[in-house]
């Protein structure tokens, strides 16, 4: 075996993440590792948590950051928060509530998905009239910002409605938390998770979470013990919410979480609101150079995602072909589409540090080199020029 | 709120995990971040898996990195091979038995525990016996290297034994890996797992999992879909071992596992027999300190883990005292006893990175310092002074 040390290619990285990671987050990361049971290191949690809940908007006690991946924080929150025979309304619009129906089913909850086009957000209407139809429905889900396809939902009226038929509500706030405008307690959202990989623009692995006292009521009422030792919220927050009796549950990935902080450190000096501009600001430069050259985009105005453009693939281009140009001769990474929607999108993120105007400029040449190359039809030769503009 | 970029201090860690980590390894965690389905890192992880199956001593095609801590490794374990009424045997000789047990209680299985006295090893003529009385035992879980008594148990007796009763296996490697002979193959182990942070000496987050070709057939004829969606095997693998048709199922821990490569990297140059060598080389030093300064150890002589080292707490000293003023006046951190041996024990781990002869020599120096000062009967001053004539 002659395996020698792994030296990744520097990537610009524009897919549905991970983002880039800012040199002063991976630095972080590389600081010498302490135990974690240390003064030192329960001082740095207690402050992480301080910076999540500025993240989120909360003033939730159990805000925290899960040990593992966005998909362990979604975990957290259902296997946590459904019983078997529990009822859910799952609001199906991209790939992520499928998912989420495998979580409910798995544990015994009984999920039923109500369904929107691909593309489009969650019509509000048709979860009310779900809940009329099953008004003993104890937990509404649904996806904030879809990842799959880029489309924003109005997580405010979505909660409303759950909260008027005495549900509660899980949150996916993966792509959205950092990246565009999300207010948990002004919205009463009662369990949201995220990820660190995306708009929070930390290294991959980690899933910040927060549940209100709502929420932390349900569980503490449970019959059954919550299936999960390792994700049961009652024994983690033991460990993150202490205080001088913190008591062991698991080892944190130490590390990991001293990225997490300095990236949190740095959105708390950006401002919140700062940074959901940004991306927006970012987003419409990307959006007039695509539309120079004739590129549409899957979502309507008003509910795109800006740091998750979903851009169609023009007629008679072959996508996969472009995006392996894009890596092999650009080193950018942009991502494919999912489901229903592969092959027929391509998914441009535009998120945390990688939302930036130098990237933005990058992606449209190179994009706009490679379609000319193909003689795409849709090829107009002004992409950069566009995006300069909207940046003048 | 004032928040600033976190130092960790610089502590020489010889507690029961984490382990000092290698400065090349800290350099690997803080490389540029590429995406999880990139070629380049997908090569890299299937070097990933090779070098886990050398650490392993397997050829198991299922071996991987699940994408958080070693509890989760555990987890993975349980809720994949234990379904509704899974009889189980657990041999409990400390702490992590219990957590064995809810595993296999939350997904519904029965589980009879076996005890030996805490700090012993486990008794195989009990394992035997209990599976005479519970020949209906599917499955047969231990600890092989108990992290709270410092206790190593005799995996290919244990393993031999179950496969007797035609039960599996689930060995818990989370201390041995790395620090001491463990051969999954040879011993005919089913399912192992173990943490990134003690022996293998990477950061804290990932926990390596093996199953052989046994495990894997009775994951694969469950008659209930597996109750975690993040830990399901089945999906788990279709990313890890997918070949070119590997599908996404959750964003892995990108720079964690560049980490754990750069580690098993430097496990391999140095040669895994070799690494068990010098966890017993300055096992032995250590040792012969402790010994000078008329300590004692829990765990009878051939039952000893070099990496994980219980002493007992001399009579009319604090324990926690002593372990404070270590971390305040030395930077050093060593582990208390949990369970019915909190207050009795220190538990010194000379692990992965952390052991080495500086460690051994600056620890016993310190202690020797600190129990003088505390003019506690046992101190002889004469530690360093053994532990140099060890090493000669």
């Amino acid at each position: 075996m002659s395996i020698q040390s792994f030296h990744p290619p520097v990537r610009t990285l524009l897919g549905p993440g991970p983002a880039e990671v800012h040199p002063r987050v991976l630095a972080a990361m590389s600081k010498p590792t302490i135990g974690h049971l240390d003064p030192a290191f329960v001082q740095m949690m207690d402050e992480l948590k301080s910076l999540l809940q500025y993240a989120l908007m909360t003033k939730n006690n159990m805000t925290m950051a899960v040990s593992a991946p966005g998909s362990a924080g979604m975990e957290a929150c259902f296997t946590n928060l459904i019983e078997p025979g529990t009822k859910v309304i799952i609001c199906e619009n991209g790939v992520f509530a499928g998912r989420m129906r495998e979580n409910v089913e798995r544990v015994g909850g009984v999920a039923i998905l109500i369904k929107d086009e691909w593309g489009k957000p969650i019509d509000p209407n048709k979860l009310k009239d779900a809940l009329k139809v099953h008004p003993d429905t104890q937990v509404v889900a649904f996806v904030h910002a879809e990842t799959s396809t880029g489309a924003l939902s109005d997580a405010k009226t979505l909660v409303e409605i759950a909260h008027e038929f005495g549900a509660l509500t899980i949150v996916d706030a993966v792509t959205s938390a950092g990246g565009c405008e999300l207010r948990v307690d002004e919205w009463n959202i009662d369990a949201i998770y995220s990820g660190s990989q995306k708009c929070l623009s930390s290294a991959a692995g980690l899933s910040p979470l927060s549940m209100n006292p709502a929420a932390i009521e349900r569980i503490s009422n449970r019959k059954h013990k919550v299936p999960s030792w390792f994700l049961d919220v009652g024994l983690v927050t033991a460990y993150w919410h202490g205080g001088k009796r913190r008591s062991y549950h698991h080892t944190a990935p130490i590390n990991n979480l001293y990225g997490l902080h300095e990236a949190l450190v740095m959105l708390h000096q950006e401002g919140l609101e700062n940074s959901w501009d940004r991306h927006r600001y970012h987003h419409l430069a990307l959006r007039a150079g695509l539309e120079a050259m004739g590129l549409k985009f899957l979502v309507k105005e008003p509910y795109r995602l800006p740091q998750l453009n979903a851009v169609l693939v023009p007629e008679q281009v072959d996508e996969a072909i472009v995006r392996q140009r894009l890596l092999n001769e650009y080193n950018i990474e942009i991502g494919a589409g999912l489901g229903d929607l592969s092959g027929k999108i391509w998914r441009i993120g535009l998120m945390g540090y990688s939302s930036n105007e130098k990237n933005v400029l990058f992606f449209l040449t190179a994009l706009d080199e490679i379609l000319a190359s193909m003689k795409a039809p849709i090829f107009k030769g002004m992409a950069v020029d566009a995006a300069a503009r909207a940046y003048a």
